[in-house]
């Protein structure tokens, strides 16, 4: 009831901090006889990894994933399934000097307040290194809807700042280091980071998840829309300020006339409505977008108060990400993932087997 | 689990159609001892109600609360509660004509594809009518946060279509049948829902909901952080396509350096986070804001299909708001103490007594 | 959150005092497409209202359902169902002289030491009038499990006092108002009541519940648990003190060689288990039996304190059974049901289509 | 939500099976500022270990607890506790002539039925191996209760086979490797089990469990009840088939005048309810007691069929526990616990701080 759980029939319970010995999750509710192998869940991994190019932290984890219990020879049994991680790059001592000290934009003094008690190295729990979980998660999930529902989890970098990355091809997402999908804006991303690197500072952005191949009916009256559940399951993610479905923030200036989807024999014709109507998933692609902040741990010193509230400056070295948008690609994914999972199962519960 | 449950510590739950006798909801994990009497609940419905000026639905509905348990000599008592409200001016004839054809932009094709069955009179359970529920358990929470932690949530319309509605003052936002926190801005609005009624068209808008006086720690790590649950109770809204806390989407575009908020002695020196760090209040003032879109049910035709799969066009006669953002002020407000409500017992939970 | 719901994903929440203006119900998770009408909900509740014999309270209640959302044209809908009962011979004067004094074997001391308040009227929250929302909302698990998965759930009164009724038929049961399965026992019990009546006393007793044609696979690891969760909503019947499950306390003296069931080609070769291995239902009927303590309220005084903790001594009158376990049969099986119903549906979120 | 959580605000979500890598756990909604160690945990461990006496299976495991997360410089943080265990003496080959053949008295069937697949080495998931994460949770849990409450849970085995162990001291309790109260009983206890050991048979046993010092108001109205709720979890405990809650089964023969409990100015002068009234604890003593089920593993062969239906016949080898009542002491008093726990935040929750 902490916070920590996720899903509702499909849940993720999750535990960890950033300088702690492990990470964990359970996964409860996973479908019998799904294969699920090592690798599945690590090349997800593989994805986030810190330090894998030069325009992410160079803190490095080899994040290798140990599965405990829910499979077995290979198959998934039913039963809750048990993934550790363990830290190893952990240099807890680069984090000394913040033991008595809030960082601005972080959660250190609100986990203090709130719990009377923190681990400051790294943030503890409110480090975005709990993510690593998300995406094991994420992965389960993921594999079960493309190998039972076909449906497929896609996201990219929308924005950079003031680069705009207009879709072009989920090929090219993969081929670049930032989940780019346009291969004209990779220059220019490259740049921004690298002059980000030099001034110690660090930049906004914003992913677009899309979800292809969706049945119809996923999502549930009144509270638990679906589009209510994608909101909390992405705002849950560090650093997430805002969220859109479909046309989001852009239907304030639209007219009724325009915002409409008309339907013809063959289906939707347009999908402003970002593939959910009434809070229910209407078939027609899932359209998903995020904000996030820039990262706060940056070298450009700031005003800041210490734990016995004496007024102080802080300067935060260590080894961040100028743009913690672009990892969060991958995390976003498992978000959306999750979400999707849980509410096939809770389709399946009240309404019985999904029509494909 | 089938999605008519908000809350859980404080939690809401809600059923009732557009045409049905009665809308009802079951408040469970209310506190003992707080007075609670009809007109604190009728107060706020009176503020919803549909038919209380000629710039929103003529369909009046007294919208009278009945409450039948868990308030004893108009003293909350710690046990649940149930409140009703009877449906009176049903019209369902006027829907008669829908029973066979899907609105674009509303539910009717996704609950019938999930359930096989729908209650097409106004929209059955999809129809924005359930927001009278969520009013009327919002008053309660609302009544218990301002009564026992000061706290104050009010929203105002921020802006309808291209009519950006600058904050000016709270005393302004109830002069207006708008909301709207401007006066200079009350005659734009006028002229445009005038507009609007005359070509059968509607309109986007946003609102943004205001929360002051938070204690500090609300909220809760990882997955139920509180922006991601005010993300989801806002965006379970009907119409609501995006949500914002803080700066929002304007982070994109935002440098690590300005987008952090210092803090000294006397507290935080800005409020880019919209008073929540690491998922938890900071004390700041808690600043979300809302994307609804235009009413889908306007007089212009559209292309859409029938029950059968057969082409057709649809021109929605009936009672409609041709800015359904505009009512949807209290509801936001409502979504927003219900999540601050639950928040505020779920600290009492783990960390005992909140300091005020 | 403060327990008014029972069910993970066929949920139950209700609400309602022995004494408030109606009782009421939610129902959320039900499938959609299922055949329920007034007499399918009627009916259970006419086996279970009071003043039905003269062996039961004489307080008469119409307990006439009102079915307010979720049904459209007599069919559900799979939103949520609404539910109240109107409470009509409430004499709330007999209980005034109850405001300010505790009667022992009942709630209120605890509710009033708990809450500080407590609506002394019959109990408030506390009596067994809101039994009647949970057989409410039996008779439609009950339904949906005849209906759909030809499940049959039967109860019967096994012991009262020392009279022991050996099954005999599930005809006899329906036959008699004791819900005795035995026509010896009739005259035996008829005197017992009789005695007790003239006496002022009254009487413990036993009940069990007997489920038929059960799907295997039915509960779920570790904690949920079939019969966990029978356990669960078995005791939390008003007066029971003790669930078993098959053999239930003789297994005590039992030897493994005994105890354990054997199998053949043709299943199971007896029910020690009472229908459920390692926490999920095996195929063979689900045994339970549930022990019930006398009416508290009886014509005998007994020593208790007031309000404000001086000594008195009480001598409750009103209008009491002499055996409330006569009229738990139909409770006893509402919450069976209701348990039952849930793991059906849990089932299917997980494994899919149950196999008959 | 398929079983494997317990618990609504204080939460414990357990993974493993008999023979995999490793079993763990997840503890949600734990209060911050606890001082736990290794060995608060360890102790209770040991206590539940096998292989700890001549009378109990010879299966050995060192069972070290392994914490990591959650509790920083020896404190808890209020963030989620992550625990595991190793698997060590697993000896699997023990169970490779189990693949293909049911356990009569195990889940193997009804698992293999409902998932379509088993671990079959040790009853996989269905093992009461996984009682060891509800002994470290336990640990936490009444560490807190304890420390915080003074509240003291503690059990003894009440009944083995005929042997009804007269309760004589806590102190006795402790003093001998079957957790008997009584000294005189001690040599008929040691006789019975080495008659079972050589006879290769098991023996049913009875387990009480009483919780003292308890505030009053723990436990909600309706069906959240603290005797449903520890009903729930005493029953989740494998091989339980019977719960009982004060007088239990015997109130089926007590007149109404005899079970009340009387009140005077120095509070109950009895306690046949067994501390709880209505649902909720009275401020007595909280009794309960479970029926525990011989051990279905034993040297006797048993009819039975295989994976494929054909009749076979089988004899369990391998290491059981002739009474595995005995070990079941410390997981009771851990459910118990949890159970406990649970309803202190719940009461902290609703109704603020505990009065004591």
């Amino acid at each position: 009831m902490a916070g920590n759980t996720i899903g509702k029939i499909f849940r993720v319970h999750t535990f960890g901090e950033s300088h702690g010995l492990k990470l964990g999750c359970i996964i409860d509710g996973m479908p019998p006889g799904i294969k699920i192998n090592h690798q599945d869940i690590q090349n997800e991994l593989n994805r986030r990894k810190p330090g894998s190019s030069p325009y992410t932290t160079p803190r490095r984890e080899p994040d290798k994933i140990e599965i405990l219990s829910g499979i077995f020879d290979g198959i998934t049994t039913g039963t809750s399934i048990g993934l550790t991680i363990k830290n190893t790059d952990q240099r807890s001592q680069d984090y000394n000097n913040l033991k008595n000290v809030f960082r601005p934009g972080h959660a250190d003094y609100t986990y203090q307040m709130k719990y009377g008690i923190r681990d400051y190295r790294g943030g503890g729990r409110s480090s975005a290194r709990e993510t690593v979980m998300r995406v094991a998660a994420g992965a389960i999930a993921k594999k079960y809807l493309k190998d039972i529902h076909k449906i497929k989890i896609r996201g990219y970098l929308s924005q950079l700042g003031s680069i705009v990355c207009q879709f072009q091809s989920w090929t090219q997402v993969n081929k670049n280091p930032f989940f780019c999908p346009n291969e004209n804006d990779i220059d220019k991303l490259k740049k921004k980071i690298k002059y980000l690197k030099k001034t110690g500072n660090s930049i906004g952005s914003s992913i677009t998840v899309i979800a292809e191949n969706i049945p119809i009916g996923l999502g549930e009256p009144v509270f638990d829309r679906l589009d209510a559940d994608l909101a909390h399951s992405l705002m849950s993610i560090n650093a997430v300020k805002g969220v859109e479905i479909g046309d989001g923030f852009a239907v304030i200036q639209q007219l009724g006339s325009m915002s409409r989807d008309a339907m013809d024999v063959n289906g939707f014709k347009s999908n402003h409505a970002g593939g959910i109507l009434g809070g229910i998933s209407n078939g027609e692609n899932i359209i998903t977008r995020i904000a996030i902040k820039p990262t706060s741990s940056i070298n450009i010193p700031i005003n800041t108060i210490t734990n016995d509230k004496k007024e102080t400056i802080i300067q935060v070295k260590g080894r961040h990400d100028p743009c913690i948008g672009i990892r969060a690609v991958p995390i976003a994914e498992a978000m959306v993932s999750i979400t999707l999972m849980d509410h096939v199962l809770r389709f399946q519960a009240q309404c019985g087997k999904i029509k494909i």
